[in-house]
């Protein structure tokens, strides 16, 4: 009971002086860029150029996909309800769960969790990958990061891929995030293509984030398009939203007396 | 700065012993409703049989109201990202909004405020109806409490008021809003009823709760539903609830080059 | 595809019509009270005496924990910050997790599990309490729905075992939870009392809940206090609660001049 | 009724393609940074690099503020309770409201009211200061946007004036927000600053947006913030956050026998 309720490692407020991370953020602000201060956040150091360039791709390359996003529509129906704009966004935020977004986790988990044993064991990323996948399969288990219901060839993934390699930010996870790419099909039955969210798992991987905050990334990627949704939705649609009682399909117990 | 940060008038906690606005809760449980002891929460005291019967139909009319309800839709969509229940459950509750259930609060500030009035002015029930409709007439603003897209005839509303009939919970403030409603068409050009919202305003009026609780009775009585649409949801639904790409009707700007 | 969007085994509205599994919900308000309506929205049928009796308890045993709990601080915080109600309650439920009321979820789960194994092995509830430490001990997982910060003899368990007896739906579920109370201290090396999370999963699972509805008790029962919590704060207390510049202790990198 | 349900003009997704505001997003990526591609999400246009470089300053200026935050000690509390990552940076955001990041909103409404007073009137930034001034003093309301509890000077909004200037994207709202804190000692008793939020507002309101998208540049500007206090949370400090039964001070009934 000796440790104090209220702490922090991540930044200090005095009068008329805030510090991030040890630095004033006065002294940062109109030199490093959004993209460079999340970085400084996250890892406590401020990012070279190589992965400033990378890191700003990594938070916008998921930037929007319209409607067809659970966190979307759900931030849309809240936002007709008669709330103010944070509400709708906060319930948005929500919804980046396993299988929206938040997959980036678990498949940062997996690859690091890969990757360690490549070195350890001294196996290469193929047979890593192959191993990885055999486990998938015998558990019966979706894996994080891989196949899409819209895209069959993810074009976040290639962009993303370019730049790293332009930036030479990649490395091993990036290799055996391929490798499990290039198994999908002989393990799972069917070609399932990296998507974004294992691609930001693999490049952050080499970027040595942990991958607890793999959710970060999509997160902040996602909030721009989310207040921009709600906003039009609260002013530009009707309130109210919701289908009608009879476009909905009742697949229940079907009406009855109440017992006397 | 000699206010303590933590401090409460609703409960207590020591080792071994809970007490809720002075009573040792485990004194109640069992003897006491759910009903009941949200009544003792909200106003201090325990509540009288009739009080107790109110409450119950209170919290108990609105329960449910299928997906035709934005907070249903918001929590189903988030339920489908892959998070765990109450995540759900909390983005419903966040839709419950000035156009959905938060109603309640605006319209019994409405009753209370004309109510003071009555008792101020000496005008009859009619007379400060016809005042309030003109002002909303006048600001063309939206009466809260009134109108229903689904329901002609609000099963709700008449059930409230066969009980608090029956329970004799009825005074001027369930006067008021029936005057009110007696005069829509008059001020609005349009008869609009009064819906489940407007009805529970007046009761709970009546029953001297403070308006800027109103919109407790609406969440309460919404979150076992919200529960079970998240639990089915997750369980017996598909993942990842969203309108197909195709489906999604885009009105914005032609597509065109970036700038080079 | 062919799979309607919008579907629903829980209710169907129609133009002046609620039926919630299969009843018109107004045959059924001023009949049944809100616990038992509950049950109905959960389960698909109306409960019996006994049923609703002990319905009633386990939605009031854990209706109010003060500020000692981390969804009412988060509800307050968020009340302080000039919101709707229902923004502040929302936050309050989101904190309903592993660690705080949502331990009913695994709890059930944990003892669902071990009673199938009972049955299906013939071995006692002490044997599979045993085996069940083991493995928590086996692998240094915290067990769900044992020990507690404040009370050393939770008076929410008593009570709810006490009036379980009374309505006769103490089964094999309750048996295997005392078992592991009383092993807890052989194989985690401290006496862990059952606490009210592991009480409810235990009571629960006798009255044939699915454990993935486990989370829903605790959040029900913990509404009409966040509404509480937050009403309190939003109008009784301070705007902007958070501590003073000066309470919170900085632990992060000392302060360091920036790039130039 | 011949709306379509699902209508955006924010962004349009096809198979392998992705839409954002006309432009294909793949060739933004990497050519155009996050506050960049903020500004075409919420304008419809690209920035020029004058609004670019003001864009990434009003993003960054308030990015922490440590625990002296409501938003950030309601995501620690959730955080602390056993929930997955998005469900306590969504807590954090539900807490941007109008005393508390929120009050951009209505700052610049003020502001873009009393700009287009000045315009359609021909008074000085001065006289609408004081005729604003006025009404808040009579009305006895507070004044969004100045005025803070920590700050006597807030450097922040020091740093943005500063880069407006040189950005030359100072304008009329600046002005009559300069006019604004100026008087305030004379029509509210007491000097109030200029805080981050009123000079946020009044630089967006020079930049032409709309001002309820007001609130969506602190909530952005946060999140990286509520992703790396969640993350110290969860993983770098106890669970159950939560001050001890015994610092919380109970301020109501005396404990009293319940009736038999």
């Amino acid at each position: 009971m000796s440790e104090p309720f209220w702490k922090t490692a991540i930044s200090k407020v005095e009068p008329n002086k805030i510090l991030v991370r040890g630095y004033n953020l006065m002294d940062l602000v109109g030199k490093y860029n959004y993209a460079q201060l999340t970085y400084l956040l996250w890892k406590g150091e401020l990012p070279s150029p190589r992965e400033s360039r990378m890191m700003d791709a990594l938070l916008t390359v998921c930037l929007e996909h319209s409607l067809n996003a659970p966190s979307v529509d759900a931030a849309r129906f809240v936002a007709s309800s008669g709330v103010p704009l944070q509400a709708a966004v906060s319930a948005g935020v929500a919804a980046i769960g396993e299988w929206h977004g938040g997959a980036v986790e678990q498949a940062a988990k997996m690859l690091q969790d890969g990757v360690k044993k490549m070195k350890e064991s001294g196996l290469s990323s193929d047979q890593i990958a192959e191993e990885t996948l055999q486990e998938y399969s015998k558990r019966r288990e979706k894996i994080s990061g891989y196949g899409h219901p819209t895209h069959t060839d993810d074009p976040r993934t290639r962009k993303l891929l370019e730049i790293a390699k332009e930036t030479q930010l990649m490395g091993l996870h990036v290799e055996l995030a391929q490798s499990i790419e290039s198994f999908t099909e002989k393990f799972l039955g069917k070609h399932l293509i990296m998507n974004v969210d294992g691609c930001i798992a693999a490049i952050i991987s080499d970027m040595a984030f942990d991958w607890r905050l793999g959710k970060g990334f999509f997160i902040v990627s996602r909030v721009p398009g989310l207040v921009a949704h709600a906003y039009e939705q609260m002013y530009f649609d009707k309130p109210y939203k919701a289908p009608s009682w009879n476009e909905i399909v009742y697949t229940g117990t079907p009406e009855r007396r109440a017992p006397t």
